[in-house]
């Protein structure tokens, strides 16, 4: 079956592609209300985020749209220490999406909820005009801990960079996907509830948590090194990418630094805590390939805001956040 | 300006169009944490929803796709009874939108949040190919009073169906621009708080509340009579559609009953309270043409989830929900 303009009318069409398709997906209680919003109980701080997803291709080695957009929304919660526990997901599809496709994708995204904790609360389907693009909008809600406080702004002079694994491997992923290249890349796509659990469990102070998306690494800490008002130095050799992916960069002329991923994330913690939180993070789903990559300086106020890499072969480097284009629709 | 693919990598071109257009029309303190989510404090019984618009033309007399978004999630959670209090929003810009257009629509957004009292905490931008059209998802999270409990389940045998206003006016608005025919009629795009808020605080058992969007008053209440596990009878006389909108539908072949609106709700109420929550919604603002329109029957139950129209000449008519395609895009 085809998706058509009806199936975006609010009436028959509309029910019935519910029923179907989302409602038996995402079957839980509070989903099942079946209102105008979603009804839930509710007590502590919460953190509360958007992301919308529109990559393309719609699926690809090692992930999908779904698994993606549930991911996004639940690294994004994490990021600020809360336990992820709502989602509303709102599809835009274009007519002619292949239901079976939509199918695949929806139970990708109930998997990866169950993975990741999180219930699938609330849902919206408009069609427009188009040849079978889909685009999901997923929000989330989660709660945060009274004792818990992380925030870009906490970084201190010497706390150290721990990075959770290799970097670029959505943004190769895609790329070859793409250019129709056949190679063993596969995309990074995780929720990273277990590496946050284990740190905050642990008793690490988690000064900064972020995940590493579109933009890639450098963007990511450059913004940090802004928001801390503080210098971020970096060690080139720390830094691991795959072999494949840096032969799959090289090739095309790219810097992993810059390549998005959406599995990874960067933890600021303080030097007495960086080797334990290091160990929690190797043994935590997802976090096997962690190492510590750098870290912060706030004793030269000239230097707040830089993003430093000590190079390879001794130099220092200033980067800056990715400038133009990039690649668009990797998430 | 026009907007790029380079607007939605997430570097520099991204952070420029975050600053420049969203964060200061937004501005607010949550908002300013710009982090991976927004952290808000939170105690009650929480409602959840999520909307998406596609509305074409983006522009349309009596609104836009901005006041659009925010009324209709605005909306979603009032219908549960709750306060409406953050909304994120998720933009999807076409490449070539005029970033004078999305400007206004954006001025929009904040004049209608702050109409609605809701703070926009956070925020996400994708930018992919096409033609310079815009969609916008919002969701919302709202607050419940312990005390109250509003749901399309609780409607009891007598109760009275009472709808705020005029039919039609959204649908024949956005039916005209794309028609290029000029007439008077406007959207009917609102939030609907104070009427919410009037029987609430006026002490009116509301035991269900529904926004009439997509699909039209026909369309909603046979729902509501599935899910309440009830008949809904209604006065044909007593549905009220201002004569532009009623000449406009004649012409065309519509029916109003299946005609959306973005700013009209339908309350079911105790049928003993039932004058004195006509009085309230009246005297709210955008409720001044509210009418006692039906009632709910629960005495047969072979007839439940029945909608029957009793018409102008003493027929009685079985209404059914929204067949084959509406009017694609009105929201």
């Amino acid at each position: 079956m085809k998706i058509t303009l009806a199936h975006g009318s609010g009436g028959k069409a509309t029910g019935e592609l519910i029923d179907e398709i989302f409602a038996k997906a995402f079957d839980n209680e509070i989903l099942s209300q079946m209102e105008d919003s979603a009804v839930i109980a509710g007590s502590k701080k919460i953190a509360m985020t958007t992301d919308s997803f529109v990559v393309t291709p719609l699926e690809f080695p090692g992930g999908d749209i779904g698994r993606l957009c549930i991911c996004g929304t639940v690294n994004d919660l994490l990021m600020r220490g809360a336990e992820p526990k709502y989602i509303t997901c709102g599809f835009i599809l274009q007519e002619g999406v292949d239901t079976e496709q939509l199918k695949r994708i929806v139970k990708s995204m109930a998997e990866t909820a169950k993975e990741a904790g999180v219930q699938i609360v609330a849902g919206d389907t408009k069609v427009v005009e188009g040849t079978g693009g889909i685009f999901i909008n997923t929000a989330g809600v989660g709660f945060i801990d009274e004792n818990v406080d992380i925030s870009a702004k906490k970084s201190q002079d010497g706390d150290v960079i721990i990075v959770s694994g290799n970097l670029g491997d959505h943004h190769a992923t895609i790329l070859a996907s793409r250019m129709e290249i056949e190679n063993s890349i596969v995309s990074d796509n995780a929720p990273l509830n277990d590496i946050v659990h284990s740190l905050i469990a642990g008793g690490i102070d988690v000064h900064v948590l972020r995940d590493v998306t579109r933009g890639g690494l450098a963007t990511v800490l450059k913004e940090l090194a802004g928001s801390g008002k503080c210098t971020i130095e970096l060690d080139e050799t720390a830094i691991l990418v795959s072999s494949q992916v840096k032969d799959f960069a090289g090739l095309l002329g790219l810097d992993p630094l810059y390549m998005g991923n959406e599995g990874k994330l960067v933890a600021i913690i303080p030097e007495n805590q960086a080797n334990q939180a290091l160990e929690l993070i190797r043994q935590a789903e997802y976090g096997e390939d962690a190492a510590i990559i750098g870290c912060v300086k706030k004793s030269d106020m000239d230097e707040a805001g830089k993003l430093i890499l000590r190079t390879r072969i001794g130099g220092r480097r200033n980067l800056d956040i990715l400038q133009g284009e990039g690649l668009p629709r990797i998430c």
